[in-house]
């Protein structure tokens, strides 16, 4: 069932995103790939990047890592490939065969359905792998790891990886408002105390599109992974990051987005995007931590800390992430401004 | 993960509804449960049906099918009930638990975690019902199965269900822009042909707000459930509808809604609530069913029909819903606007 909504009550909008979970339970319903194909930033970014490296394209085998609906896949044949191989688990694919069979690249595509762990693909090595594997936080739910078993298992010395560099960043944001709202609430729910869902709201990230100007630190890109080198092991990482205040404000939490770059031409600029606040609408958004902490800022004042992530024990799709901060307040009040803390947060 | 967003683009709110999907599978996740308690219409009717039957709960064993976080077993037993046993599935109930705790109905509210059908209640017999057990279009991914074998199995002779009476109703709908980007989007996909994915597009029912003033019939009730006697096989159903056109537009599809009833004591008007796009805003929204024909109407044209709903066979927690209909056009080019035909959809 298609759900969709036009009115323009915030209400309505909060409201609509987790109650509808229970409908759709993976990659099979049409809506997930309506939407992934509308995001015009993300897949015109792969279009542009197949057809900026056209000369790259021209006669090679290309595996297309989660090919959904077969569109980077028909931009590959579309551009050069001598055959694209696209694979995925959903039966999306069906309706793949459909499109790509529509279009003309029968002979140029073949689609496997199955995981890229167990199926066998019609040629031993491939040129160049494209996949469109990021989750929320580049890594929650992404199918990263399946890209990399791909790039060990199939791309030939020297190949490409399409995108092949990522980087998560972070930044201070001020969000009294929401944030109070989203916690005061499970105080007097009908009359009732509801506070032992406090812990749990506190601990789950949120993904939002969040006004740049709320944005009131400088911002740190924490870590890139280069996909032709990075292994499994450096998705479970620990990192530092500082920022620094540009204005009085509050700090009510942090802002994480990714930024997404391709394989270029040598001497042309690459094509890349970000999912920054600054940057147009994609359907990652970006993800905000809440702090403990409410910190009265001022311009000039330092946030340090360190991130982790790591994949949970016990559910490994789940990640962990930890933030520890120390916040180096300066100037007015600096002492009694200070704060130092450790926060522990759940994506599921 | 908590997903929300505050942003104003239309784009985006369409976007989000579906991607999110694969974060979410069931209602261990609190989000869900935020939503249904901030739907005030929902949740309210409920505690004011309670409250004014405070007399009727008196003293009474009651049973909350599908208790959620508990809020309705708390209304029941702040009202007077003697016992309330709450039952839910899912892991929320163990922060229901704690709920109940925490507001001091421990001794009063007995929480099993489980189906319905394998617990074991600490009463033989209860002598009230109550459930939010409502899906959208009423019945899709409904408990009402459940409420009804708890009806069978539990209730005493004369015991009362709250609410008690439930009604699906129906009519014509202009939304043509809307329709036909839905539809038009697949010609071209970044130069592509993906056609293949319109008829699936067409079977599927938008679950949406609808503007009221977009409604150009009169409503027909269809039909009716009384929960004291409905059985199982009722909820496979094929019923008649006939609207009469109330202005020269489009008709572009139909929508439909459902009302809800409580019990009431004598003499008083019962609590009841409506889904429809004349009542305020609701989790459940209404549900649009686009027709094949686009129907150029006038004042006084008749749309009849029958709207047949059964559970997929193949998996019966999906409906099949067809919508047979006659457009009888009369006055200015009567001939040439009627219209005859058959459609069918799948909510899944």
């Amino acid at each position: 069932m298609s759900k969709t909504t036009r009115d323009e009550s915030a209400t309505d909008k909060k409201e609509l995103n987790q109650f509808e979970q229970h409908y759709f339970t993976s990659y099979d319903h049409y809506g997930i790939h309506e939407e992934m194909l509308q995001d015009t930033v993300r897949t015109l970014s792969y279009r542009n990047a197949i057809m900026q490296n056209k000369d790259m394209f021209k006669d090679k085998v290309v595996l297309d890592v989660g090919c959904g609906t077969g569109i980077l896949s028909m931009f590959a044949a579309k551009h050069g490939a001598k055959h694209v191989i696209g694979v995925d688990m959903s039966s999306i694919i069906e309706m793949a065969r459909k499109i790509v069979d529509l279009n003309g690249f029968s002979d140029k595509i073949t689609l496997l359905r199955g995981k890229l762990e167990d199926v066998v693909l019609p040629f031993p090595k491939v040129d160049i792998i494209i996949s469109e594997w990021m989750g929320y936080f580049l890594l929650y739910e992404s199918m990263l790891d399946t890209v990399l078993y791909a790039r060990d298992k199939y791309l030939v010395e020297g190949g490409l990886i399409f995108p092949d560099k990522c980087s998560i960043h972070i930044a201070g944001l001020e969000d009294s408002e929401y944030k109070s709202e989203k916690l005061s609430y499970w105080q007097d729910v009908y009359g009732f105390d509801y506070t032992p869902f406090v812990p749990i709201v506190k601990e789950e990230p949120i993904v939002d599109t969040v006004d740049n100007n709320a944005i009131n630190t400088t911002k740190c890109k924490m870590i890139e992974f280069d996909l032709n080198t990075v292994k499994l092991s450096d998705l479970d990482f620990k990192v530092p990051f500082e920022v620094e205040v540009k204005r009085q404000d509050w700090i009510n939490g942090v802002i994480c987005w990714f930024d997404i770059v391709f394989p270029a031409p040598k001497g042309k600029k690459p094509i890349e995007f970000s999912t920054g606040a600054h940057a147009p609408y994609t359907h990652w958004k970006q993800t905000v931590f809440y702090l403990e902490d409410d910190l009265e800022c001022e311009k000039g004042d330092i946030l340090r800390g360190e991130l982790t992530c790591s994949p949970n024990k016990r559910n490994n799709r789940d990640l962990d992430v930890k933030i520890s901060y120390e916040f180096e307040a300066r100037g007015v009040d600096a002492k009694e401004r200070s704060r130092k803390n450790e926060n522990v947060y759940l994506m599921h």
